[in-house]
């Protein structure tokens, strides 16, 4: 056993505050490439994923997972949402169903008994090797879109030819003021960080509400990787970051594009199934303290996820393994 | 000086939870009656208002106090929204314009030494007899409508002959689920206290949407002291209780007929000035540690309480002084 600074096994979402009270999130460690490292080869049923419903970075992989048809090729368990002194964890009801582990921090010392780093989901898992691949959320995104394309049900790609510089610079482009920004309002210590974080937020909201009254999509007419990005944020928006991360200038549910877009996104094929909000609100709510410290959870609105959305009136080019029919 | 317990100087909102995690009101001290205790005659210049911007229940008599036209009868002064450690206090801005004392807590001590209650707001002051006369709302809002009525300069009844068995019971039966309920669902420290009051809260507010869909106020075609009850709720909501105290299930703006009342009642003369946004922000989310230990507020939707309202379309037996011309 190594020596681990319990404050790093806490909390997944490691919280650090520059002097100026912005939070800023840390980087994640193993970075390995399924298909272009010869130790870890293209091979259905070989990979696992470790992810946490709660977790919007997860989200993008088990998404991605979805719309590519790969639940056969890849399997996927889950952590508990609620998670207070030892970092995520197993559970009875959701076990570890490789190792019969305690703790995910468990795994990630299978993998490497002297890491000392963060804790977090996702993690793509290597059975015969016993290793962690990969734990950043983009790059798996990518491996599944890409390298276990060749396995995938669904014939969906979701970096397509012509769209690639699009993609990488959508999801960097909404990274900063939208994905993270809603943690950076959250998480500020001081009251000029949370405004100026909330109000990039907004005027990025505001942005793609404008830009999404004429196209489909966040690149135009195609759904790409980029939206995976953009919706794991706004599902959770009305329920969790307008109450608990003080993101309260308006609701999703208000803007007529940005909702009408994720319950578009919603409905995929597949979608609905990713998405626990039951997780999703008690794992904020219940696991930040210095925001929360009665772990109240709140009763969030009700929105229909399945409501009738208006996104037909403008064009796009969805594989037919996504089309609405399916 | 007497001996005083600190921590019930603390919270002006004293806070009190039983077993269950339900939050209970304590009660207020002073009750004496303007008019009829012969020690309180009614005379101009005699009285003064202690109040907080930022309490709904101070509110009530600030409001009941312009909707009469009482400015030059009854004087007023403001105490600092945000509460920390040693209660309601006076500053450079807002100074103590009668004694400028420090904290409210002297004001109490100079009418009662022995003095070992809540220190509240509002506080009816008797600058001759040099002591609070009341500190309960709802009797201050109805000694300003009914004791003050002679020294008002708008002939305006807030309860009208034969409506003031109604008055009575709208304002009991407001109180529990919605002016006191969003401090039950704030104040709760179990999930199940919170699910009731949240839950309450919004049946409530269900209930009167649709009651106010086919009259104008709360007891039919008048203006009365429930209506302010009521008011002091909803113009704080959005900002605030759907945030802080997590009555996120709906914000008041999405209601047509509650949300087009509050704008209605904001644009009566005189109430607008009544309402302190900033105060009321600050007051909320940096006052209460064990539900925002981080003291960051909310920024809030772009509400504007002074656009137009609808509730024209209903019939109104208002007071000339109260019309939108005057």
């Amino acid at each position: 056993m190594n020596m681990l600074y319990e404050g790093e096994w806490r909390t997944g979402e490691f919280v650090a505050n520059n002097e100026d009270g912005e939070f800023e999130r840390q980087t994640t460690t193993f970075r390995n490439w399924v298909g272009e490292d010869e130790r870890f080869p293209v091979e259905a049923g070989r990979y696992h994923l470790y992810i946490c419903r709660a977790c919007p970075w997860a989200h993008r992989t088990a998404m991605t997972r979805a719309l590519k048809g790969l639940e056969d090729v890849i399997s996927l368990s889950l952590v508990e949402p609620v998670r207070i002194d030892d970092g995520w964890e197993f559970s009875e009801d959701l076990p570890d169903p490789l190792y019969g582990k305690e703790f995910l921090r468990d795994i990630y010392l299978r993998a490497d008994d002297e890491f000392t780093g963060r804790v977090t989901v996702p993690v793509l898992w290597d059975k015969e090797r016993e290793t962690v691949v990969n734990n950043e959320s983009r790059e798996i995104m990518r491996m599944l879109d890409e390298a276990f394309d060749p396995l995938a049900e669904h014939d969906v790609d979701l970096n397509p030819d012509g769209y690639e510089d699009d993609v990488d610079r959508l999801i960097d482009e909404i990274y900063e003021p939208i994905n993270n920004g809603v943690y950076r309002a959250g998480f500020a210590t001081t009251q000029e960080a949370y405004e100026n974080a909330v109000h990039e937020l907004f005027d990025a909201l505001d942005h793609w509400e404008s830009v999404l009254d004429d196209q489909r999509f966040l690149a135009g007419d195609v759904l790409t990787e980029a939206d995976i990005a953009m919706f794991v944020t706004l599902v959770r928006f009305d329920h969790v970051y307008h109450t608990h991360f003080k993101c309260n200038k308006k609701a999703i549910h208000e803007y007529d594009n940005l909702w009408n877009y994720t319950k578009e996104l919603y409905q995929l094929p597949g979608v609905e199934q990713t998405v626990n909000m039951d997780h999703i609100v008690r794992h904020y709510f219940v696991s930040h303290d210095d925001i929360n410290p009665k772990r109240i959870y709140g009763v969030g609105p009700d929105l229909d996820f399945t409501a009738p959305h208006d996104r037909d009136r403008l064009p796009a080019e969805l594989p037919s393994a996504l089309s609405a029919d399916d």
